[in-house]
């Protein structure tokens, strides 16, 4: 039983539109006590892995049951299912093309259901934003204490598409990652994480290279690098970022997603 | 009486500046209970008929009696009227500047007024900001439960600035529409509606041209169309859309608003 | 005691990515009740007089009581200090960076302190977002009651940092003052207000000058001059705006932050 009544935005429609504004509308018509978050709206059309990663980073911020809404759907229309998980006490609803890989890989899962019990749906559904048709509408209900198994079968994630997730290659002496996405202030975040940074000894680290630039130390904060310099931390999300202090390094360093980026080790005792 | 207390904000004001924000707080200050959801604010500078267009397309997606705040006001300070509607079973309040024009064209417009009553607004209104010491007030009222005729006069539609729609063309063969705009995934939204479609048997269609591009059926759902082929498709609110599956079509095709697209019959029996 | 239960955010953040969000739900985990408005997160990165510009400019639409989270925090992991202050009975979170400078020049500032108190903060707190570790915690809490001192050791406003103003130069027939910067439709905000200019006879006004442009009246609405004309006006904040009636001026007039517009008088009596 949900009495939270806190649901969370996460799509790639922009606010140029109003697009989200409507599917506010839909979850209100629904469900008059609902409270809506926009996590973001700027996931760029139709990328799925970034999508994954958004809600893998910040569902947990959240009060325990928020209903998660997340949408990137090139496929809207077609036969492709919609998912309804809990997972780590939250709820999440998502086309199912990708965008709950990453809380499987964690492990967060904890049941799956196939969103199919039509009751739910208004009499008119689009075929082209079933975001405010279908996937709004049952957020709503969720979120007002309709039991997750109302909304249709249950499946395992094992039954559902799962998105490639590119992972660094770990080597003896190097963790060869690369550049994920940047975020406005051009900082870069990389596919490196605490837990692959984990598999070495701190004290074996020698240095990072992007390109011809090489980071010496990995900080704690931007301002430990002069204005203007690069600087290599971990986010506030557990990833690698490498940065310029006050500055943006995605531009300044012309990198791309995909660029790669290594952290090197040196076994000094052996 | 009104205890919904729940209103819509559409405007061109964007969200680099603090305007929305301050809006948002003038409704607060004067009904601390109204719930206040955006529909856009990315409405192009002094779009009036971008405007009419998108409160015409969300407005029924919302629960009875949310009042719908509609801000494009080029000539903010001078004499031009601000309107108070009820139309649909919904509350609208706009200059008086053609932003309605669409609810009038759809025959939904049940009654509206001139706001005139100051008692409403506060002792200070800037000559640039009515949407923040005017609107927003007014609309604060209205939530919290005031009757539409306090805000002023009652009018006639007929008596108001009315916009010029442009309508597509209908000949014997085709029906001659233009592009209006495009969202943000390129999508090209057209002149053309369902209604317009429904002159002709579908089984006349012969097929869609925009500039040298043919288009030969109307899909179901972007997917229908291979990745990078153009699709023409019923969008969520009716208008017949031209996109590419998975690309940005007013891009691709290099289209403009005002661009002419046609639908072509052929009256094979005849 | 604080029963108001509203938090506004004006911050550096953008919406590209899920940091507003995460911040969101960090005052939602801690005060399910609270209310959050957006006032703007387009202040440019790092940049601290346009967020003090804004807050100032602001917060009064809101309700008394209200807390305002104001993050611009280039900062953000140094030994800086985060202030909450209580300002014409409104109260502000920011880091100690000049943010209020501006509050204080209006004398606005009723008490303030130094936010050390970690029981508020999670267990866990990021060194690259303390918008949402500390801050978004400490606003919740008061938010939801908590008194003002709680939270850490009272402070002087005048042991704060203090962010340098560019005023405008007042001699005997001008204010020379500068663009501060432009807002969504190119209006030119400039650093002269109605304070500067109350300092001569308006009839003693001969004009403006910006670049080889002048100006010739103080208008009071947009629309007084014909569309594409430039126009002077004091803007709905009390500061001398330039503009273009339904066009952009900042574009059309080539000006950049900095820019230097002048205030001409002739003391004819004399």
């Amino acid at each position: 039983m949900n009495t939270n009544n806190l649901i969370t935005l996460t799509t790639d429609f922009g606010l140029e539109d109003p697009y989200v504004g409507q599917m506010k509308g839909a979850i209100l018509k629904r469900n008059n006590f609902a409270r809506i978050i926009d996590l973001t709206h700027a996931i760029a059309p139709h990328d799925i892995l970034q999508g994954a990663v958004t809600i893998r980073t910040s569902y947990r911020y959240f009060p325990d049951a928020t209903i998660h809404l997340v949408i990137v759907d090139p496929e809207v229309g077609t036969q492709r299912s919609i998912l309804a998980a809990q997972a780590d006490k939250h709820f999440f609803i998502a086309p199912d093309n990708g965008l709950l890989t990453l809380l499987d890989m964690d492990n967060k899962i904890e049941v799956i259901h196939r969103v199919e019990n039509q009751s739910l749906f208004p009499t008119e559904v689009s075929s082209t934003f079933h975001g405010r048709d279908i996937m709004a509408p049952v957020a709503a209900a969720l979120a007002g204490g309709l039991p997750l198994e109302e909304v249709g079968p249950e499946t395992l994630f094992a039954d559902c598409v799962s998105l490639h997730i590119p992972e660094p290659a770990i080597t003896r002496n190097t963790i060869q990652g690369h550049m994920l996405h940047c975020d406005r202030f051009g900082n870069i975040r990389t596919t490196i994480t605490t837990k692959h940074l984990s598999a070495f000894q701190p004290s074996d680290f020698t240095g990072i290279t992007i390109g011809d630039l090489r980071i010496d130390s990995i900080s704690s904060t931007y301002a430990e690098s002069p204005p203007g310099e690069p600087v290599a931390i971990i986010d506030s999300s557990g990833y690698l970022e490498i940065a310029i202090n006050r500055g943006n390094a995605a531009l300044e360093l012309a990198c791309q997603p995909g660029e790669e980026i290594v952290v090197h080790y040196d076994h000094a005792d052996q």
